[in-house]
């Protein structure tokens, strides 16, 4: 099943050297989770070759415009575009408000239902549930309400080594071992582990923009792929502080607190024409960093790597 | 004094094969007056090297958001990038809500003013004058409150001939010629015309988005330039009337009745991926058409074509 994560947006604020504002788009066993939808996201998507109609969830973090001016636009593609199948938005209170306001400024009736579900920036929240997985919110400091969101995938049973199965097994002893369990077949007992492989429950967090916040740690421990904003370098730690962001330094400690498996850094502030010193610097603390970087996609196996 | 128009959008609704929605930046004397705001259009500005600094007026024809989801984002940009020069939109009463409720959930008061001048669907007023021009407004049928924007240079002096002139003429007899006087020299008449140019009143009118309105053509009679919406091309006549929106031999035949010298035929359906069919249709009735694409510069001349 595929878990994997592709960069639309990387920039904060305002576009600058060809990168454009946060948007990101999860695709979980082609299910595409959209999160944030900075302006111009829609081109991107297109570019991308990324089909809209595999969209159905869409969350967006705060309401500053570098997260959802590009939203809009993408809301009335897909009415334009004739979609029917329910959009579910999550995110904070106001953007009711304000999509309602320029529907009925542009005297526009959606073919396709519009559910909005208010994100709650005080404390954690299971905000999306289905099949697969289930989403938490993350509460964000930022000046304004501002969340994260944590995508887990639900416990899984374990992976058969097909090469080894053959015909004796009956088809109840194969859910045996899906679910853990040891079988036995004339008489000999066989060991699940010789059989099957963990299969793990891949995790992401998105955690833009705040501030550095410990208190998010617990929460997303052992997350598999961590994309944490860092608008700045780490000389700029007053000025983040001040503003709600993050240096590389604090991004890098999140995620060694939290014993993240990777992580993903952008949201650069337009001051860095380079982004590579920002890499660098995260890289002191936490080797295994990369670069959020347009059109870049980052996978997470389902099996633990070895 | 330049007069120059430069498309920065010229689809219709949704962005496509690589066009986007419609925006157009009209410089006149180093001014710049933007006209129309789709979703990027900031980007495309930055992409064109025009100044943000130097627009100060920005018109909006109405509400369907491919006219002006932009503008949120530009105006966003223009605040972090520290303007204090006061800023002026011209658009339907309903924008005011919108970007006051935008500002307030992200809690943001721009560094600039902000001036809302609320256009009126109904019949042409004089919504803008300076040094230079004046601008009304053009009623447009669209199912929504909506007008086009007519700029037109003030009366001017003539143009002297510089080569003609030489010592003996005083500054009052060369304010005279200026001001299309003879003068006389030594006992003898100098012909104004041997010595000046006429300077023409230039003039643009957009129009976007409509259906045939003959209502129209009084009020931009003889223009220089003018761009027409042509959503359609001729066989679609029935759809563009209940769309509200124009054909291409619409928009010709709009050209033609208005003695316009120049057409500008843009805001393409995104059902057509070639746009040259246009073209050739509206060329059928009116000769000097051409396509609104992207980048694109059309400049009026000063002088009277000979």
């Amino acid at each position: 099943m595929i878990f994997e994560l592709t960069i639309l947006g990387s920039n904060s604020a305002t576009p600058s050297f060809g990168r454009h504002q946060t948007a990101q788009l999860l695709n979980i066993n082609e299910k595409f989770y959209l999160i944030d939808c900075g302006e111009g996201t829609q081109v991107r998507l297109k570019y991308y070759k990324k089909k809209f109609s595999r969209i159905s969830h869409i969350f967006i973090s705060h309401l500053h415009g570098d997260h959802y001016f590009g939203l809009p636009g993408l809301l009335s593609t897909m009415h334009l575009q004739g979609r029917t199948e329910e959009l579910h938005l999550f995110a904070p209170a106001g953007l009711r408000e304000i999509l309602l306001i320029l529907l009925k400024h542009s005297a526009t009736t959606l073919n396709y239902p519009l559910h909005f579900h208010e994100t709650n920036p005080e404390k954690p929240e299971q905000i999306f549930e289905n099949k697969h997985i289930i989403v938490n919110s993350i509460p964000l400091q930022h000046g304004i309400p501002c969340t994260g969101f944590y995508f887990k995938e639900k416990p899984k049973t374990r992976k058969i080594i097909k090469e080894k199965l053959t015909d004796e097994f009956t088809l109840q002893e194969i859910i045996d071992l899906k679910h853990g369990k040891d079988v036995e077949i004339n008489g000999k007992i066989l060991r699940n582990e010789d059989f099957t492989i963990k299969k793990r429950q891949r995790s992401f967090a998105f955690c833009s923009d705040t501030s550095y916040q410990e208190g998010i740690i617990d929460q997303i421990r052992d997350v598999s792929l961590l994309y944490h904003e860092t608008t700045f370098m780490k000389n700029y730690a007053e000025k983040a502080l001040r503003t709600g962001h993050s240096t590389t330094h604090q991004a890098a400690q999140i995620a060694q607190k939290a014993n993240a498996e990777r992580l993903i850094i952008g949201h650069y502030s337009s001051r860095y024409r380079e982004i590579q010193p920002l890499l660098q610097e995260a890289r002191e603390i936490f080797p295994v960093t990369e670069l959020a970087i347009e059109g870049k996609s980052f996978s997470v196996s389902e099996i633990e790597p070895s």
